[in-house]
Parts: structure tokens; C-alpha cells; sequence
């Protein structure tokens, strides 16, 4: 399974009652399916997994599976703290039709989670698993971090296809990429070091920044494949300093309000996430404005 | 409501299949009725609310509230990332007879919670709560602080009748006990740090080494309520180290593993937390030797 | 040697043209002759000791050994990054009268310094040094801290007395007090937490806060000492919010100012430290204002 | 001036009795000439500049202006937390022929250190300096980071020729390369990191490994400059592994030994640096067994 190219991580938009509006949420992934974005990701941390009840989150996995074009890969957000519930939740994206399962680490009990902690979580998980398995590592929520050793060791696992590091650590993706077999799949998390992650060893990449501007970041993608490194430069830039404002600085009402300037369904996210203040939403406002007008809303 | 003095966060104990022992859960209360605790907290993250189902929570609320003795104050955890759902399942407890609701802090989109984010979201709850509230901010776990500006903003609230600060932080004690109203009641979360807290102004404890060793937490806040700091200086020199063993560097493992040496029902944690390691099982069985035999399981 | 009580932590006053004002600093420690303080800190943080020629740092030695009366214990901070050269500083202060040497830890090559580092190093300097050591943890500046086991270690050697730890954790004082021969002194360097600091077992407080309210520091260290605990809780809670504003945010720049209004000689710190802005000027004034006009400039 | 490159940070070796070997230094300073590196650093951190006396630094700097060859370029380290005695320094270093200055961020009171600081600090040496000023961020030392806004305001100044980061961090690297003036010229401090850097925007390095590989760090250079990234690839993941292994991993004392093993004067480095483990020996022998030997010792 090949998973070179971008991934949109997909925002939940909601109805004014704060209910989830699947109408707009299938009308998002209908214009992703006319980009180059090799899929989709479902209830990622983007999505506002944590925030959304057992009902919703099905009925998000339910409606992407109906919207998404047939060449598009699909990949479910299935990560619980307990390995039990992991397992549940990967069988069940399993049985609606998702070809890989994104399970990020456990991390409430960080104090008592070594490296076993890990090991045996993921191990058990891609035994119990029927579909593939993609390893996440996104400390600037979860507070923990997959260590090199870790994921090479996993990497060796017939099941662990691969690993979304959303650290932005370059220096871990040549490490891995050096020590992990061929075939393990490295995409990075992070949009402001998207060509760095290329030119050492990434082969995609699953964004927040491509539910607002995929065809950018595939354009990103498809220059360094191309090898036009020259050219490349000044998109990686512009790119970087759009991640910052949008996704770091404006976390996902940030990714919301940048969608909804390009014409997709954004909207507000659910409390405790606050709506932008305005001084943001000029500033994302002025960095989208340096990008191309993308085709009007679906 | 008068929080002073000692509560247990109480474990959750598994039948052998994994299944929550609802029993074991009714006899290890029945045993804390028969101390001097002032009561009880049930799905803290001692009770491993995180690794629990929405059914496995709910049963455990019942059953405490069917076991704990008239006297007992009951504090249900009821934090949930979201707003609406921390609501909701505050709600909940209410009508299951709780009188406190323990709301930890939301911690999963921290780069995105400011302090606007906090106060909105607790006065929101507390708005809505027909029972108070006791903030919670255990950073250990979330990553994430109140700070004191926030805490005695939100301390300002009539249904906001105080905080757990796990941090053991004194000087935020200090601070806090020093600007908000004197009705605000301040209980530590950390045993290595319990006479401390007492003499800068935390009224009780909520303790997870309570559940092992609940006379001897008693006893220390006994000691230095009747003013015996001198002989105070041994029992929280002996508590402090026990906790280091037991809970920071057992974590939930070794709570209930020392639970198990003093004839509870302690048992194994839900994976991913491990069983102790031998070593470390040791080196409890060591601390705990120190202190009199508790009585025999009931 | 008895350490109890306080210890105020000189500033090195400069005169315009930024040469150190010797005559200031004797005439600072004129007055702290007529307190109640044990004695005093020569080329601690607090004296900008990192700032300094190493002729200044003697002049400043020098000045302190001529100014102070002859009950006052004189300590002289004499960390280096290098064990050799902290020997040779050590000696020096020696052979100028100095009757004890505070040595804070190495911590540049922090990726380098393990436990072994530690040891190895302080048992080098005591076994050098002809007067007695105290250990110096300050992990807010250093970034490195002593934790419990290395200092419970060093606390065997019979030439290190005891330890300023300027962290603010208690619990560390409580976990040492436990395990640390009798004999062993402890000292907090955090006014924020004087008054626990002393209930947990610290004899006593090296402070940048008793530059600027000496007698103050001293009368919260009678009131513990004398078991006035009910009375010891206003005074505790007033210094600790003095101590947030003057020395936590205003820095060395902050207890200068302080000093000044109090008629003590402060002036402005030496560059790459900042005077204070006028925000944080007004509201130490406030602070100061609401304790007793000290008597006026020697 | 042109920075591209690699520029070994050079070691400082000591005589048996301790004292600094100005013959050795030489003569390791001798074989870099017949290397491809582009210069050298003089008194840097790997240097173990904060162990050295003043007359021990001057020394040093006046063997390294006898020892190099005409065209190497050679940088002074001359940050001291002082500005005072920065600016000395700086100019010392120029007076002695030095052509560039790296200057260290100040970081003992870090938390009194906002950016004004850095700024006022850096302007003030840079204003004052007759030689060009590089800043030098090193956050595993110091603590404290030079972030994207200040290096992109001190790039304004006329005498700031650019930055050694190293932080590893290759976000800021594509950030600084889309904000500063084009003439301003990125260093990284970080072998992790070195393909990646330049791809992003780096032109040169400064590197402890570049002490015991230079050839092979100079190796991958050309091969960037060159555009051969697909045969790169190789290159930078063995530099990478062997940089965690030598330099994070064993820190100064590792790039000593390992500079012993390829024919350079490395030897131990002085007190409270500890020597190597044997086990730390063995696998950095087993990763410079892996490069094809250098020549013989000069």
C-alpha cells in the first residue's frame, strides 16, 4: 500500500445547533476528490476526535466512506488509551471499509509509559488488527513522543506499515529512515517542514494545512518528486509561514477559518476550542490572500 | 460543603476476564466507611476513568454510591475534553445522588487553551451543574497547569467551591489561599507534599496513597489539626517516601499493588498499564512493611 | 556551624559609570549589621556574580569581609563551571575569612552531566577546601537541578554542611529531610515557600527578597521558630506575593528597585539585564508601600 | 564573506598535568588545512571554552591564527554573558586577526531574558565590533533560544552576517531563509540535521564532528552543492547515526575519543567532564570503524 502524496486530516464542520453536519463534511471530501490528495484522514486530532461522541465519530467514518472517490485512501483516526478500546474501534473502521488505521499513543498515564508501554500496545493492536496499521506521534498534544528505538522496532512488525511524526523532528525521520526496513512509510505531521521531511526520507503527508490549501501542498510534493529543488524553495517558505499562522497560531479554528476562505465548509469548533479573535482571522486572512483563489464551494 | 480531611481516589478493581469487579469496587468502600476519611472520590485517574466504558463508569458510580456509608462525601470525576459532554455526564452524578463533581482540566489541543479558554469552560459547567464543583489540575498527566490568576478568577464562582491541585506546587497554595475568598477550598493531590499543604492552607487531600494506607493519611491530618507539628515531622517524612515508591514511581500498578499487601482489593491495572515489575513490587512490599497491618479484608 | 535563619543575597550596586560601587555595597551591609539576619551572601545570582571581572569579584569579597559585623556569617559564592577553578575560589575565599563557600553546580555541558558528574565534583571540592560547602541548586537559571539521591549522597560528606535549593519544591526538602544525617542543613532560596520550607524542615533561607525587606524575612523565621503558626499565616502569604512580584518577575533588576524605595543602595543591574519598565516599577512600589517604611539610608 | 562549508568547532587538548596542549592543537589544526573545510572555530562550546582561564583562551586563539593555512577562515568564540565583556572579547579576537566573531546568546537569567534583550545585547556587540558578528543559538547548553523574529530583526544589521543554530530545528531554518535579507547566511550547529539544513536553506556548518570527520562532513556537502541527492541519501543517515552516537550520546569526551581513533590529538577532557565509559568507547569505535580510516597522524 502505497502512501506517497498528501492527506487532507479532515475538520468536522458542525450545524449552527453545534449538531455534525454531514452534508458539509461530504461536501469537503467531494472537492478533495478533485485534488491530487492521494486520501483522506478521518477523526485525526484535526477532526476533533476527542471531542465528538461514539455516534458521531460512526457516522463521520460512515459519510467519508460514501463521499470519497474510489482511488482515494481512506484512513481512520482509531487511537484510545486502552489497548482494548483501540482494538474495538480499528475492527469496527476495519468493517466499514477502511484500508489503514492511524492509532496514536496512549498518553494519560505518561509517567508509567515506558518503552513496553508502547511495544506491547501496538503490537497487540496490529496482531488483533485486519487491516494495516500507521503508528502517531504528536507530542504537542499528547505530551509523549515515539523515540526512534521504538519505531524501529515496531517498523519491524508485519502489520506497522508506517508512522505519521508530527513533531516536526527532522533529525528522526533520517534516523528511522536508516535503521527501519525499505518498505516502512514515513509521513510527517508538520506543513512547516514539509519539503525537509521529503528531501530526508518522508513519502507524504498528513496535514491540517491541506484541508485549507491541498492543491498547494501537492504541488509542494509533486516539485520535489520532479527533483526541480531549485524551484522548490520558495513554496516550502510560503508554505512554512502559512502553517505557522493558520495551524500553529490558530489551532483548528485557524485550519476552520482558512477553510472557509477558500470555499470549503469550515465553520467554528465545538467548546472548549474558541472561535479566532479577529486580529488572527486578519492575519490568516492576509496569508491566504497570497494564494491562488481555489474553485468556489461545491 | 466542608472538604477538610483525607479522601481515597478509589481504584477500579477487574474480575480475571478484564470485567470491572463491582464486588471487590463495594468491599474495598465498605473498608474506608470504617475509617476516618471524609470521603470518597470515584473515576479520578486513580479509578483509570480514561481506560473505563461510558457503562463500566457509570456502574461504578452507582455501586459507590449504594456503598459508601450516610456520612461519606461522595465527589464524582465528571471532566471530559468537552464542554457539553463534561456537562452532561456532571448531570449525571447529580441525579445519582453525588454532591461534588471533580472536573479535571480539558488538556488535548493545549497549544490552543489560554486562560480564556479554562474560565469559560468551567463557569460554563459550574453554570450548569446543579451540584458544585472542585476544579482539577493534574499536570502530571494533562500537560497542562491553572495557574493562580485563573484559579482565583474562577474561585469567584458561588458554584466553584474549590480546587485539587495534583501538582504539589506549595507556592501556588500560598498564592491561592492568599487572594481568593476564604470560603475556597484547597485539597492537595499529592501525598509527598501533604503536611506542607496543610500548614499553607489546603483543608484535605484527595489521594491516591489513600487508598492504600487511608488511617495513616488520616492520622497526619489529625496530628497537625490538633497543632503536634513536633511529632507531625516523622509520620510526613515516612508518608512522603511511601508515596514516592508507591504512586510517582509505581503509578496505578503499585497503588494497587500495596492495596494488595494491605488487604484490599487492589489487583492488575487495564492495559496499556503494566503489572509491576518484580523489583519494584519488592521495594513496595518494603514501604509498606513499615506501617501496622491494616485489618483483614472484609 | 549553625545556618539558622536568613541570609540576604547581596546586590552589587555600580556607580554611573558602571565600575562597581564598593562604598554602596559596605553601606548596604551597614544596615543589614543591625537586623536580625545570620549573616550574608557575597557573589550569589542575586550579585550578578556571572557579570563580574574576577577583580571585581574580589574587591566585592574583600568589601563584604571589612563591612560586616563580627557576629555575621559571611558565605562566598564560589561555583564555577570548571572543579579546578572552584577549588581555587573556594581556597581564596578561604584565606579572605570566609567561613563557609556556597558552590552551585556545573551545568553547561548539562547533556554530559549525570549523577557521577555531581558527585564527583562537589567531593572534589570539599575534600579540597578548607572550610565547609554548601551545595547551590538554582535550576532556574542553571537548568540542571540536584535531585534528592545526589544530594542525600553528598550529605555524608563531612565538609558539606548543607544545601541552598532555590527550586521551590518541597517535597525535596521533606524526601531529604528524611534521609540525610541530622546534622545536614537545608536552606530554600524561595521566598515563595519560606514559611512550608521551614514547617518541612529548613533551618533557614538564602533570599534576594531579604536584600529589600530583611527585617520582614526575619520576623516570618521568629514567628515559625516560636510556633505562632495561627499568626505565621498573613506574614507567609504577604512576603510570598512580594517575593512573585519583586524577584520572580522583576528579576535582579526588580529587587534593586525594591531596595531603593527601602533605602538601601540598588541602582540598575549591569547590561544584558534591562532596568525595570515603568509597569513593573509601579506595581512593586505598591507592594513595598504596604510594608513598614524601613529606617532611613545608613 | 563567504560561510559555506563545513568549519570543524575545534577541540581543546590537554598535557597529563592538565594544562592546555597548544602543541597538539596545532598540530590537529595542521591536518584541517589539508582538508576540504572551509575554516575553523576557535574557543566554541565543543572547545570547552567555560573550562578555560582567560589567559588559556588567548592562548589558544593566537596558536590557531600561527597554525592555519592562509585561506581557512578563522571564527573566534567570544560570547560572554556580559555585553561589556563580550564587546572586549570581540575585539581582542579582531585585534588578534580573527576575520568573524560567534556570539553566544547570554542566558544565566533567562527569565529575565525577553527578546529586547537578545536584541539590545546583539546590537550593542554588533555596533561595537570592528569584525563581523555571527550569532550563535545553542539551546542544550544554555537553555535558551533564539527564535524566528529576533534573528530575522538582528539580520537587519549591517554587521550581522548570520547565524550557527544549534537547535536542530529545521522549521526555523525555512523560516528565517522566507524572512531575513538574502545576504544573511545560516549555519546549523547540528550533524543530526545536515542534509535537511541545506536543502532548507543552510549554506555551511560549524560541527563537533567535523573534529573527527571532516572529510566525510565535507564529503556531503559537495554532494548537496553538487545536486546528487539521490546518492546523498546514504551519506547523511551515517552521519546522522554517528553524530547521535559521538556527539549526543558522549558529548565532548565522545569527539575526543573519536578523534584519538582516527589519528588526532583528542584525549580526555578537564574536570567536572567525566572520561568515557568502556561501553560508550565501544560503540563509537564501532561507528568510526565504519569510515575508511583517515590518514596517519601529522
Amino acid at each position: 500500500m502505497n502512501l506517497a502524496g498528501i492527506f487532507p486530516a479532515l475538520t468536522t464542520p458542525y450545524h449552527e445547533d453545534g449538531s455534525v453536519a454531514l452534508d458539509h463534511f461530504k461536501s469537503n471530501l467531494a472537492r478533495y476528490n478533485q485534488t491530487g490528495v492521494t486520501g483522506c484522514v478521518v477523526l485525526g486530532s484535526t477532526g476533533e476526535s476527542v471531542l465528538l461522541s461514539s455516534a458521531e465519530a460512526e457516522s463521520l467514518l460512515v459519510a467519508a466512506k460514501e463521499a470519497a472517490a474510489p482511488g482515494k485512501l481512506l484512513i481512520a483516526g482509531t487511537g484510545a488509551e486502552s489497548t482494548a478500546e483501540t482494538i474495538t474501534k480499528t475492527k469496527r473502521a476495519a468493517a466499514l471499509g477502511y484500508e489503514i488505521a492511524l492509532v496514536k499513543t496512549p498518553y494519560y498515564y505518561k509517567p508509567a509509559y515506558r518503552s513496553e508501554v508502547y511495544l506491547r500496545h501496538y503490537r497487540s493492536i496490529a496482531d488483533a488488527s485486519p487491516i494495516p496499521i500507521l503508528l502517531y506521534s504528536v507530542p504537542i498534544f499528547t505530551g509523549v513522543t515515539l523515540e526512534t528505538p521504538e519505531i524501529v522496532a515496531l517498523a519491524q512488525h508485519p502489520n506497522i506499515i508506517g508512522i505519521k511524526d508530527s513533531s516536526g523532528v527532522i533529525q528522526r525521520i533520517v534516523e528511522v529512515g536508516a535503521q527501519a526496513p525499505k518498505e516502512f512509510q514515513i509521513l510527517t505531521g508538520s506543513a512547516g517542514v514539509l519539503h525537509p521531511a521529503f528531501t530526508s526520507g518522508a513519502k507524504g503527508a498528513i496535514l491540517a494545512l491541506a484541508s485549507a490549501l491541498p492543491e498547494k501542498c501537492v504541488e509542494l510534493h509533486d516539485l520535489w518528486k520532479h527533483g526541480q529543488n531549485a524551484e522548490a524553495q520558495a513554496l516550502p517558505q510560503r508554505l512554512a509561514l502559512a502553517s505557522k499562522t493558520i495551524v500553529s497560531e490558530g489551532s483548528i479554528a485557524g485550519v476552520k477559518y482558512a477553510m472557509d476562505l477558500r470555499g470549503f465548509h469550515g465553520g467554528q469548533p465545538r467548546l472548549p476550542l474558541l472561535p479566532l479573535t479577529e486580529d488572527k482571522q486578519q492575519r490568516i486572512a492576509q496569508i491566504v490572500s497570497h494564494f491562488k483563489p481555489a474553485a468556489v464551494r461545491a
